[in-house]
């Protein structure tokens, strides 16, 4: 069934104008409605408009236009019934073959400054998602059906379609555009009511911008899928990774990946710790993290990438094995010929050189990928049974004004930068999570234990095992220390200095424990628990 | 502004019928279609079918019913606006005061036995939620606006309002029932989107249950907020509590709290991993589960809950301390009385007697919650940056079936059980896991480790720190081990039996090493990663 007549009213005019064009090349007669039917004359194009095609005036300031049986009766008959067509005939109303609309971004209306309550209500569209809906309900079946199209970048594959098929749209192409459409006024509806279940209603005055929570009474959410997985967590469960609508770059799900085996969830899971973690060093300084289990078991700041590898390497050589490693700098073909010394599940950086990558080809499996470096700061999700923990994320950057210095020794310059470095790690790693460091290089990390006294001997212990040297390490703490015990362990284990939150009931028992052993200790006043 | 006209048309028509009566009562017109109309009429209340009051005969089988500009002119016309108001006189539209819609789910519909694609299109409702958003958008302001009612559970409240309000709703009513009723259309149409981008385009057939992948293209998820929360993960973040639209029963999101301080994100994370532990042992055995940072400390089953309690705390004194327990089982004075013996978050059980609370009362902080024992099975999402993880639940259960023995020596009755208890310990236990156990208690949780060896020694190193002895127990481990060393750690302590799910390439080397050492190990076939 060849397309008669469209009808077209979009609030995103990109390329509407050519798509009308061609439609009308095509025989198609175009309705239109207010500055969509301006710019299609505007580019001399014959245009009916929809109150001349009712025989209803456009009212109330253009709020009822559109919602007329003329209009509706026209999309919603279907094509492969006679009697329906029979119906419209003897109302004088002619099919309706393509719809072409587009709703103004609800989000963009509310984030314009002081927009108010008014001025969002008044933006909610009525006439276009009821057009979307309808015409998307009756995409019809291979006898055919109305072609709804929401997205200026589909226009050019239709009118391909068109021009190739006799004028008519195949029923998947209209299918595909059907579950498009609801897409588009699901997620339409969805910004309207997150935006709207914020709003304090004890203090409602349409001409102001509204005072709204953070956090809806309602939470509509909407993701767009990248992939398929081969399987969950478990190989028993199933899986798939989705991207935020509006993903930021430097996030894994703007990962392209260069060569190797199809990534699984733990890759993808593993992937981000490692990124968010290395992202974190300035790209001037070559950093590398390798992650195994979601934890950074190796971190070190390099001369080059090739020497924060090799320092990354030394921490944890065991649990490296298998890893991701990730770098926030260029890798060559020295550093990829140093990783391939090692079994790794993914390989990550900004960028790499052609070398690099020939070198890479050797091995196979191995997943090699580029992210951007950019900073995320984004809505966090945490599932639990029954519902979901929603937060913001745990962006909180140290400055060295943040640093309070509560032992009689303050830490030396040499000590002060591993500090630094240390807090950067720890708050990557599990909690409760002890970070022993030395020159820009983890030399023990204690994660993902239940008593913080338990991390700090356990990082000691994985020092001891990796033939590492705790003397002279300072170490990181990423919660305060509920008794002294912590402090002693890694005193006694040959740490100078501890970087903490503080903020314990038994803070001045813990700072004495680290005056008696020469501790310099600072305060950052935060703690990053991460679980 | 009194409200002159209602338009009714419900799918869930519960409670509609008096509704209309009382609505007629205070001099409301009354608008219908369909079988709402014909409900109320049967009633013998006075209704006018839109069909008659447009003067536009419902047509093509009901597809275009309300789409019309009396009725939208009527919905939509600004009371605060003369002009409006004459417009629609001058039309003479009269105007529709109170909308009472409601959308037969879409999920209902999909859900139906060989529900065929055209069921699921047919049943996607166009003029209701047209009228649901006019209305909603027209809710107005102090000057008047529209009701809309999308909720039957809302009735009552309105027929009290009005007969208070002088027959009309208050701005704040009219802005609470937009709201929802715009929440109502998302998700409607989420469920739609949902659906149809799960379909497999290439094998469209109208008259048939269409294929349909695991996982939409387009994934729109929806939650209800339960409170806000003082803050997040960590102070400087803010958060929330959202629970799923159809909460499972059994899950942390349905918690019941009798006392204590307000639950923070953590409680709630925690109480999370210590209720779905708990929930996993049989409410017939009495269990006890200490969580702390996300891991369980101390599992133990018992005579009763005290002893399981005094078991399960024997396992990691240290840790315990300040942790969240929970118990499958009635908590009773005398189990209240042992467990105010020690620092604890949150106390989770399905219920207490009278005395217990008597007793818990006086530990003013601590939060008791009560919770169903149901079993959860829902999709998960893990969030990385820019994007999410879905996944099935982890709800795979060992039976006796899948179990393998491979070593020379089977394990014995004694040592089975122990095995089987600590395999469904592991599964809540951050990865890697290593878990010793003895007589149905945790004696070593080794957690959360980017190396198997190091959660082997963990536990051990935990167990004698807690002054438990290993010899003669059993171990689980959450994953295969990829050598012999983790398998060496755990026999040399002194364990006899130990549980894994096999799968390595160097299985022969590991069960060779436990023949070696007379330790008897089965397989399981699957893993139990959890991160």
């Amino acid at each position: 069934m060849k397309v008669t007549q469209a009808l077209l009213s979009v609030s995103d005019k990109q390329g509407v104008v050519d798509f009308g064009r061609e439609l009308a090349a095509l025989g198609v007669k175009l309705l239109s409605t207010g500055g969509t039917a301006q710019a299609l004359r505007d580019a001399g194009l014959s245009v009916t408009d929809v109150g001349d095609y009712t025989g209803f005036p456009e009212m109330l300031d253009g709020r009822v236009k559109t919602l007329h049986p003329k209009v509706h009766g026209g999309i919603l008959a279907r094509r492969d019934l006679a009697e329906h067509l029979a119906t419209i005939d003897q109302h004088q109303i002619p099919r309706i073959d393509l719809v072409v609309v587009n709703l103004y971004p609800f989000e963009a209306t509310v984030a314009k400054p002081g927009c108010t309550l008014q001025d969002a209500i008044e933006n909610i569209d009525i006439g276009g998602p009821a057009m979307v809906r309808s015409a998307a309900k009756n995409h019809g079946s291979e006898a055919g059906g109305v072609g709804i199209v929401t997205d200026p970048t589909d226009y050019a594959a239709i009118v391909t379609e068109l021009k190739s098929n006799d004028g008519a749209l195949s029923y998947k192409t209209r299918f595909e555009l059907a579950r498009k459409a609801y897409t588009h006024t699901a997620r339409y509806d969805s910004a309207i009511a997150n935006w709207l279940t914020a709003v304090d209603a004890d203090k409602l005055e349409p001409t102001a911008a509204p005072e709204r929570a953070a956090y809806p009474g309602k939470l509509q959410l909407a993701f767009d899928k990248v992939q398929d997985l081969r399987y969950g967590e478990n190989p028993h469960q199933t899986a798939a990774f989705y991207r935020d609508l509006s993903a930021p770059a430097g996030g894994i799900a703007g990962y392209t990946q260069l060569q190797g085996k199809e990534l699984s969830y733990n890759n993808i899971a593993d992937s981000d710790a490692a990124w968010e973690c290395v992202k974190a060093f300035d790209a001037a300084t070559p950093a590398c993290v390798i992650v195994k289990h979601a934890n950074p078991c190796g971190v070190a700041l390099g001369a080059d990438a090739q020497d924060a590898y090799r320092k990354a390497f030394s921490t944890d050589p065991t649990s490296a094995f298998g890893g991701i490693i990730a770098f926030n700098t260029i890798v060559d073909a020295v550093v990829a010929e140093a990783v391939s010394a090692q079994f790794m599940e993914v390989l990550i950086a900004p960028t790499y050189t052609p070398e690099a990558l020939a070198l890479l080809a050797a091995k196979k499996n191995v997943r090699v990928l580029t992210c951007a470096l950019g900073k995320i700061s984004q809505t966090d999700y945490k599932r639990v049974a029954g519902g979901l923990l929603v937060q913001t994320y745990d962006d909180a950057v140290l400055t060295p004004a943040d640093l309070k210095v509560v032992t009689k020794r303050a830490p030396s310059d040499k000590e002060l930068a591993d500090l630094l470095f240390a807090w950067r790690v720890a708050k990557y790693v599990k909690s409760n999570a002890i970070v022993y460091c030395k020159d820009g290089t983890t030399v023990g990390v204690g994660a993902g234990q239940m008593s913080r006294v338990d991390s700090a001997r356990i990082a000691k212990i994985k020092a001891e095992n990796a033939g590492l040297s705790i003397p002279g390490c300072v170490v990181a703490s990423d919660a305060f220390f509920p008794f002294r015990d912590g402090l002693d362990v890694l005193a006694q284990a040959g740490a100078t200095a501890v970087i903490q939150p503080g903020g314990s009931m038994r803070d001045a028992e813990v700072i004495a424990a680290a005056d008696e052993q020469n501790v310099a200790m600072v305060f950052t006043g935060y703690r990053h628990f991460r679980h």
